[in-house]
């Protein structure tokens, strides 16, 4: 595995391997690695002739009073753990290499930039979006991995990629979960005991759509106010939103009769956490 | 020369290109060109292996209550005019293949999109930029030339390409004049006799700007004084602006110590006009 920090450095890395006719599998993270993460780097290894993965926390993402300077990192076991896992590049740019003096570009989505988590977090997709295009400029990947747990960003990026006319094909791979049905996060590394407890209400609401589902029960608002109760039961727990969407437009459905994300976001203290699960018929 | 109409073909056209190890110029233009868009294709027949040129006009960039519908448009004689010249290639795509149904991302280029025309041109720029990216998507160019006559265009997507960290270089060119100092736009074909003439004050204030400069004058606030008498002359012709900048930033600069943008817009009936020229001790 080579680590590059510089821009300049990753793009003639790049241009080498596309001149060789290889394909690159790109998994661009924030780091503090999880098995989430590495679900997706493996999915690159098995798929694409090289693996770059990178590491940049991203502080165009984060609003003005989020946990960009608390995110937690750890780019020594980060490092170890890709090694370890075979990849190709860890690509580690510096922010001012990414967002130099004077920057002054950002891409919207508009529309689906502004529903669910884009609420509670404005320009938070902006950000994204922002960054995951540099990204793509300088990585060249022909398939890039991100995780369904971030459903609504997976479809903003395959908007912009649709729109922009990029040559990058998106894959969202499956949420992985602690035994417990936890999803994973780095997120919850914040998490006390106590509220590690309490946030299992997300993965139970999510259960409880489905089953109700399975029962027959085709209105969202019924199963909302299910899942609501769910996540009620636990004080430590403030509620987002709870809402059940279109998986293509993410607009609210009334009744089920395809396909929809049932998709939750709560507050435990400070510590935001999302979760979201396809019901399925 | 040949003419391509979808995405998928120049796409196809390109890549060939590109493996054949040549370089591509690219004009991107709205049409009904003149010498001001030749003096562009000339420069790229002279620069790169291969000149694409493309007419789009580009409903994102027209305000609703512009003149998209009205724009002067006239293919079959640019397409003799381009066969002449000798270009490679002339890409005219369909408005439902660049902005396909669902179509929501766009590129903000903040700050500088709102000064000088972004003022009376709200979302002006977005058009702009959003287009550009995505025809330099398409067509991978080395290189792509545009008029200094739309400066902030210029200076705008030469910020995009740093921002975005594209490998296509911009480069502005000078504004091409009629005799009497009229600098060439689509939009004069929309001038009558009358209106023709009382335009020569744009060209005519910023000669008596550089003037000005010459006979020592330092002070922005007595240079635009002077140019907006001689336009204030023409009884036709409303300001919409007259201002000078930093080169760079595009902000008002109150004395000029170095190099700075003359800029004026105005108004003839409902054409909108623009011209600039570089103010040189």
């Amino acid at each position: 595995m080579k680590a590059i920090k510089k821009i300049d450095e990753m793009r003639r890395e790049v241009s080498s391997i596309k001149s060789r006719g290889m394909s690159i599998g790109f998994v661009p993270t924030m780091g503090y690695l999880h098995e989430g993460h590495l679900s997706l780097v493996r999915q690159s290894l098995q798929k694409a002739d090289v693996t770059v993965v990178s590491i940049f926390v991203n502080p165009a993402q984060f609003g003005q009073r989020e946990d960009f300077k608390e995110y937690p990192r750890d780019l020594n076991r980060d490092s170890e753990v890709l090694e370890k896992e075979g990849i190709d590049y860890l690509f580690v740019p510096e922010a001012d290499e990414i967002y130099p003096q004077g920057y002054k570009t950002y891409i919207e989505v508009h529309d689906l930039q502004d529903k669910l988590c884009g609420r509670s977090r404005p320009g938070h997709f902006r950000g994204v979006c922002t960054v995951v295009l540099k990204l793509f400029n300088i990585v060249n990947p022909d398939v890039s991995f991100f995780g369904q747990k971030d459903y609504q960003q997976a479809i903003i990026l395959k908007r912009m990629v649709k729109d922009l006319r990029l040559e990058v094909k998106i894959e969202a791979l499956p949420i992985i979960r602690e035994e417990d049905g936890l999803a994973l996060s780095s997120r919850n590394k914040y998490l006390t005991q106590e509220e590690r407890k309490a946030a299992l209400v997300l993965s139970k609401s999510l259960k409880e759509a489905q089953s109700m589902i399975e029962k027959g029960q085709r209105v969202s608002a019924a199963i909302i106010k299910g899942m609501k109760e769910i996540i009620g039961r636990e004080p430590l727990v403030k509620i987002d939103y709870v809402e059940i969407v279109d998986m293509d437009n993410l607009d609210p459905v009334a009744r089920i009769e395809k396909k929809a994300l049932a998709a939750v976001a709560v507050f435990i203290g400070k510590v935001r956490l999302i979760d979201n699960t396809i019901l399925l018929f």
